[in-house]
């Protein structure tokens, strides 16, 4: 059982969490904590066990909290994904051969693609795939309501942007808030908006990256939950950059993902703690 | 103030120490904790504020814990070390430097040099030489007792063998134990022993590393600190792999102390947990 | 058109080979070239255009070089493998994506398993599947025959060894020299043989790592295309070790298919020369 | 001796310039090329044997080479350097430690501080310090005029900004073109300017980076030699990125010189070609 604690720090909250739980005779597993003193934060992560009553627990837990604390107790049930795509195949693909050998974390409810090339690699896995095409307007609210119809009937917990290359609308983001989750094809907040690749290739640096990132209204200024880079060279053109950041890409978001469904990531204002 | 605990895990024990802490009105800066299931081994580190009565303190926690409890609590004062060397220079003056402007975390009492090639740096840095020279045979009890001697007259917290290049007899690590750190010039276990530079451009490998362990009388065997590699080729001769591990190994024992000065390093038996 | 020449060094290696080229009409759009003094052994990847006739120029560079001469001349024709695997589905499904979406550099013309586990996945993508199960014994000279049989009548360049968990006989790997690439799951020369997870955690290594390599007779000590590692630390179990050691694992394999796909690697004696 | 040639791109360039050595009796020791498409432009680094005379060796590759090649041949005479400081310590005392040993491929003619709290340690190595006091104002050309008198007076080949923290004005730049080398504290693009570190902790970014690179009048624009990063996470406060951070800026500093002192490193608009 995984208890998640966010709140204003104060003195004696180790203590006093603690020590509802061996009241309720719970063993410790692992822990986590963190204070964040420039913002006066508390977080705390806590594996316990056995399992007991969720409920009656967060009751007790409260109790002895601030009034602002946000606390979430996971059985560890999985995750319920929705993945939006455009063209690119590689995170995707990452996400389904995972979802089919049971070690995502999660499981994959559906894929939405404003483009239709993936709906084969969807449906060999037998996962069902929503084509919302876009036509040639950038503004474009017709689509948008039809995924956020998509996501409502489907119900997921987190909406994963696996190489969505379509901006979304501040209402659109509004509408799920800390559940959508971005990978973005540059190290943050390098190469900001389109086409980093080629963006980096002008500016000749010696490193690409990748980023991923919950979605807020600024455009790739959301709260980053991991980034990872690799060496480039002058021999690398524009394409053998976007193709050498595309392994980045799938390897930087599986790990986001990872911690996302392992109840590792807290977010707060546009910062995450992760505990690793 | 720093306190490190180690010792058989048991329920209860966060409460327990958490709720001496609060009894002594001592705020909780950062904790960490750890319980290693296989060796069914509790480890905790703890930062406190604000500074209070060592040895009470101490009591009082030992009190709510498990018998084979290890305690440590540290006033952050400085730690002091000597250094053992040969002939590279690099990791010494990486020491030397830090040791120089304050930044080590600890204070260099003195250098052991089993050659004279390096006194001139010390002596640039007012810090003081011992040369004890080796006579050819390689088993060599006269050294050894000089060395052990200029230690105990200096009284260090730990001693860092800076790439010593002569292997330390049993009888010398056990007057030491836990106190002996040293850089080993490849990324253990691969290539124990001599010229592991040597034998990785043989077996043509394609990263080199370095590792940082305590010592103990199994040759490289010693718990392991921390670890760091860097690519190489085959354009790398077996003195360009020497060259580009000394970046590496200098690297890894200024993290290795960094660790270890800051009271962020268990051991347990063969192996360490690091608190980052 | 890429041309591979591995020779004896001698003086003007390089002004007669692009003296050829340019007699020839051909551009150089690439040049690597290596001189490995310690084995007196030239080497030279180039990439030249437009397309030749390849008999003819091979015999016109055959005319200028040592008599030991390799020469390799490659229309960019795509390779041929066949994969073999055991049960861990994370390389093959790796290498069946990307030849799924046509990015593998490589086509593969089978997947040969000692379990059927990985049938059901083969399925999917159209990829035939041959199982050949092993009985108790672990010396077992039927299977190898089939293994040998159904390679033979498929008749690729490069057998993968895809986390196949069969040591090979030397008869076995006789019949197919620098055909057979493994992926071992340690940082070779670490752990060599069974279970080195297992090993890593016993050791607490605090990185590991997997490589990629020809495989020869001797036991994982065929020449190295690649390595990479992941971070470690006391929190990590043999298990934990496992799942994070097969990211790297898949990464490194397909970076080494790549390489050798993309006529990068260069095999002498027991060690590569890989120009990146 | 090592041969450097940077011009236009044109079919049997490398022919050519092997037949001068070929002729000239030149065997060639290591060679690297490139060809950038996107800017038609062709890039060689040479090392032969024996020595001969520049003089006729550079005019009769200049004769088979286009109008605006630019040639350099370099008989592996050291460099000379003049470092440029303000406050911190660790990438002077690197640089320091490596001139005094030897091994950093260039003498240090002299260092110039804007405080003067580094002489010290310039003294214990018997380098020559020479304190330029800014006035508060940050638009200050007296100070730059002595700076620049001071170099040109030493003669050194390149100016190191080794943490040189005042932005210096295009005039003074322009003085030295590809001769100024900096070692910026941010993985750019992102954070350029003032306080980087503090901008990485402010965004919550999951690693951090140095740069260096050699210094045009575009602020943190110029051509970039070399990058390197090391992870952070929510529990660094921005000193700690900073002090992590100097480590990386070290390391990344003296890879750069390393690579520019060892005639590397190519520069063409704002771009480097490093044959590493």
């Amino acid at each position: 059982m995984i208890i998640l604690i966010q709140c204003k720090d104060q003195v004696g909250l180790v203590t006093s969490i603690s020590g509802i739980l061996v009241q309720q005779q719970l063993n410790i597993v692992s822990m986590n904590e963190h204070v964040d003193k420039a913002q006066d934060r508390f977080y705390m992560r806590l594996e316990v066990e056995p399992l007991v009553d969720v409920a009656a627990l967060e009751a007790k837990i409260k109790s002895v909290l601030p009034e602002d604390a946000v606390i979430a107790i996971n059985q560890q049930l999985q995750k319920k994904i929705v993945v939006l795509v455009t063209k690119e195949y590689h995170c995707l693909a990452d996400i389904l051969i995972r979802n089919f050998f049971g070690t995502l974390g999660a499981s994959v409810l559906g894929v939405i693609g404003n483009y239709t090339n993936l709906q084969n690699i969807c449906e060999r896995f037998d996962v069902p795939f929503y084509p919302v095409l876009y036509s040639p307007s950038i503004l474009n609210e017709e689509p948008e309501e039809q995924i956020a119809a998509i996501i409502r009937q489907l119900g997921p917990d987190y909406i994963v942007l696996a190489k969505f290359m379509r901006i979304l609308s501040p209402g659109f983001v509004a509408k799920f808030p800390k559940q959508l989750i971005n990978i973005h094809h540059s190290f943050l907040p390098a190469f900001v908006g389109a086409s980093p690749y080629r963006q980096a290739f002008e500016r000749g640096v010696k490193l690409i990256g990748a980023t991923a990132h919950f979605v807020t209204n600024e455009l790739d200024e959301g709260p980053i939950i991991t980034q990872q880079i690799i060496p480039v060279n002058h021999s690398h053109t524009a394409a053998d950059m976007m193709k050498a950041g595309q392994e980045i890409e799938t390897s930087v978001l599986a790990k986001a993902l990872q911690l996302v469904f392992d109840d590792r990531v807290f977010v707060y204002k546009n910062k995450t703690v992760v505990f690793e």
